[in-house]
Formats: C-alpha cells, structure tokens, sequence
C-alpha cells in the first residue's frame, strides 16, 4: 500500500503538506518480476495493429521489455527480444526473410518462435545454432490486432473470445492507438469513473459528447465474474437513461456509446469500443481498440466505421500549451496526473468507489494474503 | 562545508586534479526541509507579475515546489499546490471560477486559501470539503509582482517595505523577469562582484555599460544590519565615482544605475532596480525586478522606464554557441559554472570578499552553530 | 567480468531470459579512476583537428573529462580543464591571448601548461598565480591531428610514430571525425570482426564496398607484440586476396583498403587509414582518421584524399528512421547495441575469435592478476 500524506485541515496550510510520498508500486510497477507485471502477463496483451507489420520490423516496448514484432515471407508473425542474441545489435535493423528475420550484422536468423535457423559466418560444424534459441513470445493474430502472451509458458491461457466480438449484426474492426506519457491505472481509472464526463467532458470543456452527459448520474458499481461494471443513470425528459462501461480484469475496457444519451428509447445496443490499456513501461501506457460497428443503418454513426477518425478528447487538439489550458480532455486530466500518479496524495470520494474497487480487486488476485478483501469475495 | 579539490601546484598536472567534489549543499539545496530551503522560506518571496494573471491559471516552481498562481473572479489571487487533493489532476489545466478555481477533472473548486468550497460529484451528504483543506500559501501584491510566504505560518513576517520602494520623486514599475538553468547562489554573487564590470562587460567583450566600467576599482565591502554592500571607487577624470550594490539577506539585490560612470557631478541616485534571485529548485533560478524610474527629467534614461527593453547583457543574444563565445555576459559566466558551482574547485581572492562575505552571511543564520563566525557579528 | 544471462534453450522461451545483467564495467567504463580508463590515459590520444582550433577555443570531452582546447597567438597549443579555477566559469568562452587563454568573467589569464599568468583583479601584492596552476595536459601536433597526454606525468611515453606513417610514397593527411553515442570497445571490435563485411556491408544492404565482400571468407588472428591483426582470405577468380587489419592497443586500427577486392594482382598496400576510437565518456565516442594517399596515380581513389568525403557506411544517409531500416551500415549495428553493449547476453562464435582475443588482451594488460591467459603470453 501507498503511504499517505499528512489530511490536511488548516487553510493556507501548504507548508504542512510538502512532502510527496512514494508512488504505490503494487499496482504501478509492471517491469518483469515485479508482482503486477507479472500478473497482467498472465494475459494475452496487445501489440499492435496487423497492418503495421508490412515490409519492415517494428520496434514495441511491452511490459518493461524490449521486442521486435515482423510478418515474415511466409506470413508466419514473431515477437523477439529486440536485441540480437549474438553481439546485441537491434533486430529493429534485421531484414525479413521467406521465413524469420535476419540480423543486420552478421546475417543470423530466427525463426518466429526464437528459434536459430542460420549462423551463416560460423563454420559448418557449428552446433550453437541447434543448441541456442532467442527470446521469442507466442503471439495471435485476431480481426487486425496482433497479442501476444508473454508470462510462464506453461499457464498460457486459451485466446479469450467474449461475446462482445462476436455479436450478430455487428463488425469488430480495428480502431485507433494512442499513446500517453504515464503510468497505466491512472489512465484504466478513468473508464470506472463515470462523473468525469460531467465535468471534464462537458461543463468544464464545453460538450465534448453530448449537453445530457453534462448531468451528475446515479451511479452503481457492480463486481461481475471478471471484472465490474457501472451504471450511469440519468433522468433524460420522459426516459430513464442508463449507460454501462464495464473492465474485465486486468486491463480490457468496454465502453457504452458515446453518442446515446437517452433522448430516444432504443434496445441495448452494446459497447461502442473493447479497448486494452496496455503498459509500455512504468510511465508510458499505449491503448488501442477494437469498434463494434452495427450493420443496421443509424445504429452507428458512420465516422465510428472510420478509422481515420478518433473519439473526441483523447488526445490534445494541438501542441498549443494554452489550448489545453482552456479545453483540457482525458490526455490532460491523467497524464497531468505525474508521470505515477501518488495515491498517497489523493482523496477519494463516494463517487470514486469504482475506482477503489479496481484498484481492490488488483490488488485481491496479485497480493491475496495482505489485501483487505472486505469488498467482496474474490472472483478472479 | 564542501570538500576541496587539492590545490594543484604543478604544471600539466590536470592529471592530479580530476575529481570533482560534491557540491556545497548547505548554500546551494532549497527544496522542503532543507536548511537553506527552510531559511529563504522565512521571507516574501516574489512569484510572478500581478499582470500574468488573466484568464488562465499559471504554473510555477517556487524553491522545489509545484505550485499554481491565478486570480479569481472577484479579484482575489491564490497561490495553491499544483495536484488537485482529489485525484492529483493539475490545476493548471483548471477553470478560473467568480470563486477560486475548479479543477477540469471533476469540478472540485478551491478558495485562495486553500478551502475546498465545492465537491459537485459527491452526494450531498458529504463532509470531505469540510475537513479537508488543500495546500494554500498567503500571496501579497505589490506594485505589480505577486509575492508569497511558504514558510511556517506561526513566523509569518509582515511584508516588508523598503525605504527605496518609498523615494519621492521617484516611480517603482514591474521590469524583466530572466530564467537561467542554474543554482541560486552563483548568480547572486554576481552582485557582490564589482571586479567582474571591469572584465565581463567592458574589457573582454567591449563596453556593454560605459568605458569607465573597465577600470578595476577601490573596493570597500560592508556588512549592513540587513545583509551587505560595496562600494566599488574609482577615479574618472577629476571626480570620484563611487558605485553602491546592496544585498538585502537573504536574495534581494539593490543596484546602481549602470549607465552613471562618474564623468559629471550628480547627487546620489539611489538604485536603478530592486532585483530577487529566486530559486525555483536546485537547478533553475528566476530572477524578477523592480525597476525605479526618477520623476525628474535626465535622471532615469527613458528606455529604463519601457518593461520591453532588457539591461544589456542579461540573456545571450540569439540561439547561437559561437555568438556567446564571441561574446559572453552574465549568463554565459554564470550558467556555465555547471548547474551547481563546486565551490570546492574555486580558488577565491582578495576581490572575492563580497561572495565570501555573503555566503559567510548566510551560513551564520542557517548553520550558526557551526559557522566561522571571525567576519562578523550576527547581525541579522 | 561480466555476469551472464541464462543459455536460453527454449522456443517461446522469451520469458525466462528477460533480465538485463548489467554492463561490462571493466572494459567499458573509463572515467579518471577506472582501470581501463587509467590504461588508456597510459597512451597519447586524439582530441581534435588542429585546424578547428582557430580563433575560437573548442571544447571537448575525453576520457570522461571536460575540457577546452585552444591555440593560442604564438601558435602554442593548450588543453585545459574547462572550468576556470577562480569561481568555475567555462573556459569556453574566454578570449584567445597573445599568450594563453583570458576567462571572460576576472580575466584571469592561463598559459598551455596550466601555468596562472594573471589574476588582473587581484592587488598587486597578490602571490596566488604563483603558488596556484590550472590542471593542464601535454600536446602534440602530428600532421593536422592534436593528441594529448592525460596519463600520470612521470609515465609519459614519447609520442609514437609508426612505419606506416613515414612510409615513402605515402601522404598522410587528416581524414574525418565520427562521433557514436556509445561505449568505445563496441566500435573497436567490428574492425576485428571481417564476417561483418559479408553481411552488414555486403549482403544485407547491398555492396557498401564492392561485391567480393560478400564472400565468408577464412579468418586467421595472429597475436602481435603492439595488438593483433587478423588476415581474411578469400579466392577471387584465379587470385587468392588477403586482407589484413590491425589494432594497436589500446585503440588504434590501421584499417585494408575499402576498394581492393582480388580481381587484379598488385603488391600490399598498406593501411588506407589509421583510425583512433576515442571514449569520450562511456555512453560517447570519438573515432577520428588519418588517411594514406599514395603519390603513384592509381593505387588511391582519388577522392579518397579530399576530406569532404567519407568512407560510405560510417553514418546514416539521413535522419529517417525508415531509410536506417531499409539500409543500415556500422552507425546502426554498433549503436543499436545499446548505450553500452551487454557482454552478458551475447553468444560469441568461432568468427568472433578476433573480438574475444581483443578484449583478452585489455583485460591481460589491465586486470593482470585475474585474467585468464590462456590465449597467449602476455605481450604489452
């Protein structure tokens, strides 16, 4: 657990609340070893788009660590340690082969699984080829996102398909990837607070969705098998409005649309995007989503089809400092939380209870002996 | 103390004279709970210009401190901790209310003092912005720059005036504001170091003030019951021109015009500017004037009294290396004494005695039991 | 010695080798103190070209020590530690004297050897540029490049001159200087590394040099009283073509030319370049050439004798990261080893005899006691 600063009652009193404390490396440090980087290895992660991997290899930090991701000639897709096993140059610099990739320096080759299929300048009777492997990591290909698990090989889980990708009369195609300059909580928190689009995203901003999100909800926080979600609840004219955002541990979102706002009735139309929130390392997180995109006409408005196209407020508008100033969105809100936000300095609400039962529910599976488990039972 | 590098004796003998001490913390560290830290925390120090603050909220960094300067819309001005108590959302990405400013995040909204007046998410019921203060320190505006106390609020000092804020016939206006990418001490030195007007600024790099500065002076040094002056005498044809630089303890500078130079008969002028040197933490420093600008036609030239014009030689003229090779001023000299100057390298003279004298000054109030005390009586 | 990483045996064995053990620290740190950085202080290394000392003074780093060079108006060449000895101020931007250099802030003025010619502030009485001098190191102008001394003085050696430099038919001109932000012995040991021709400058990315390169050829390393060199033999039609490279310790390569390749039978050459690779500290180096231009037409390319072209591969065609990629050259192998090559992760092969032999015999030289000397006596 974090340690906490002084609760400070006393105005004009910062000279007694100066000090910041550690951040909570529990639930922050992801590093390989670390308790939670081990955890959220446990876990098919993201990597990055599938069109990314054209004629070049592409450089990714994952984790904490180093790797290289490639499509070889045979369509075959591997992710390496990024440097060469043999004198440590970068992979990043490797040619693609009809099978593998080969170093730029001395020509070996590595098959997708690590393994050494050439050491070509070593002489023929060279056994280190049959003797050695490379650092390589299993990977899956699903609907234009490529993953990979990188924990103990011998608990790989099964590739999860949840019912969401899999919905009648809805595509699931790839979406956007941003990149933020923090640590990864602070960013996955935001989905488990829905008060937040009141304030950040419209009374504050000016309507970034839509004028009703600009009211403070009833809300409900409810643990689920794999997870939790909330509801939103809104009284909109005649209609009761409820808006559902779920996580399903450790780091998969799935967000209601961002368009409804309960002025019309309509069935229950799922998420709008299934989005991982995936740490690089201990201070930058990348996300990258898929879109459920309906194949009834006005169910989906057609720019959600675009991936050209981004959700308003993920990112800043400019590199103007004085534009963030004035219509600050989610890129401002969390990173400028520190590169680790400190939750020894926070204070925590009724309205954050989601947030607390995210941080709870991590800290039940990845510390069981020392977590209070008084929230609930632990479901993971 | 610092430790000393050994006095090197020989020629070609860097090899004997490669380490490089640690710095002198005592006189060169500021941050919370520092000594020096602690002892510069005892007096109104400035912050920014009163007219920097418009519709946006200002960050800044005051002795190793995050901080967010604005004023409000009745008019009153805050000085509160950077991070939101909340959640640690930055202020400066918050909105400037008729009442304190409201962080972006989730709309909690804080007096100048600190108070937390709203919390709009939580439920009505709520007591946390009761008993819960943020960090707040007392601000004071003063003829155009703001100025704040973060020391302990029981040893509050009353905000000082002094007598050449008050001179008849004179005008005190807001000047320049200068960053420079170093420690305190080193640039407020410079003010006890008449010797350097004669090199720096006259023979090394052409007159940047007049001619006469080239002369090296008479030098008088002498402790005040506030801190220090010199008088720095020379003889310009028939007349005595003796020049008078003031430090106030702990960082306030009072200096004389740089455009007088003895060539006629003139009553005593008083300053032309009143300047403090402002750490913002260990490594960066601002420094922020007073100008004083005579009612009296001829006295003050006029470019004096126009804020957009610099005093020659305070920043470097463009971007370029050589340019501030070929011609160096106070920034060259001072910044490239490293980010904090070793005074364990220095070898200091006779024409030294005001940099000695000074920080003898200032280790006499902030180590007093350990100070060599043989300059002086404590005086302050 | 370097600890290692485990011998990573496994497909998809990625997670069992993620640790980074830490660098080489006794062949790849060089700061004063360290002992491979007091070995080679042992030896007169290059700092710059002669002519870049003009009418400014140059600063630069060696050997993890900052420091100004400069010649002054007799012509007398000086290199000082960079900050002056009064208060610290850079010398970099002191003025160039008839006789030493002047810093810009005191004047203080300091001749080639350190010697304190003037402390012009300072009474007259003073005696402190008597007893005091400024650390200085001895020069040596050979043919365009300025070498320095940085070693103990009472082990100074003569200034070396080898065969190859005074040989009849030969000019030997300055060439270029190349700077990699990485550790020295990663640079040094590709010039004992012949494989790396076949497949970095020939095979990977196209003939960088001239297609025969692209033949794995056979490799003898012989051992010499000065270093080592390695002999790599190819057959090229009906001609047999042997190419040798040297080292001489510690950092010295006199490197085969780039343009011969086998096809016509000619007498040996020589070195087309004696090429130093200087640490600058332990993350950056210096590498900086003498070229030999033969004066019989024919045997040297003609532009190998202008300066303003550089040997191809040394340096990327251009910023891009796509265009590294597609054409990397030694800039992206070596420093893509990271800031400093781990040894522990590398799997050296037969083809890296000429790197291991390398590294022994620093390691013979430096750590006498616990090396393993099997390789061979121990020569230096």
């Amino acid at each position: 657990m974090a340690t906490r600063a002084p609760f400070l009652t006393t105005p004009f009193g910062g000279y007694y609340h100066r000090d910041v404390p550690q951040e909570d490396a529990e639930l922050t440090h992801i590093g390989p070893g670390t308790p939670c980087g081990e955890y959220l290895r446990r876990f098919w992660q993201p990597v990055c788009f599938t069109d990314d991997l054209r004629d070049l290899p592409r450089r990714v930090t994952l984790l904490g660590e180093e790797l290289i991701a490639f499509r070889d000639g045979r369509g075959a897709v591997g992710l390496l340690e990024l440097h060469c096993p043999h004198r440590g140059t970068s992979l990043e610099f490797g040619l693609l082969s009809d099978r593998g990739i080969r170093c730029c320096y001395h020509g070996w080759l590595f098959d997708v699984d690590g393994t050494i299929l050439e050491t070509p300048g070593e002489p023929e009777t060279s056994t280190l080829k049959d003797r050695l492997c490379h650092g390589a990591y299993p990977t899956h290909e699903y609907n234009g996102i490529l993953f990979a698990y990188l924990g103990p090989p011998d608990q790989q889980p099964p590739f999860p398909r949840y019912d969401s990708f899999i919905r009648p009369g809805y595509r699931l195609i790839p979406g956007r990837q941003y990149f933020y300059p923090c640590n990864w909580p602070q960013i996955l928190e935001n989905a488990m607070d829905p008060v937040h689009t009141a304030f950040l995203h419209t009374i504050v901003t000016g309507a970034q969705f839509t004028e009703e999100f600009g009211k403070v909800p009833e809300l409900d926080f409810i643990e689920t098998p794999i997870g939790m979600l909330y509801i939103a609840t809104r009284r909109v004219e005649a209609n009761i409005w409820a808006r559902m955002v779920e996580i399903i541990l450790p780091n998969l979102q799935q967000v209601a649309p961002a368009w409804e706002d309960g002025h019309y009735v309509h069935p229950f139309h799922g998420p709008m995007m299934s989005r991982w929130i995936v740490p690089q390392d201990d201070t930058h997180t990348m996300f990258i989503e898929f879109r459920h995109v309906s194949e009834t006409a006005g169910v989906t408005p057609s720019w959600w089809a675009d991936r050209g196209v981004m959700l308003p407020g993920q990112l800043p508008e400019s590199d103007s400092y004085e534009a963030s100033q004035r219509r600050p969105g989610d890129y401002e809100a969390q990173v400028s939380q520190r590169p680790i936000a400190i939750h020894g300095l926070e204070h925590l609400g009724a309205t954050d209870r989601g947030v607390l039962i995210f941080r709870q529910q991590i800290r039940r599976v990845v510390y069981p002996s020392t977590a209070d488990n008084s929230i609930g039972p632990k479901t993971w």
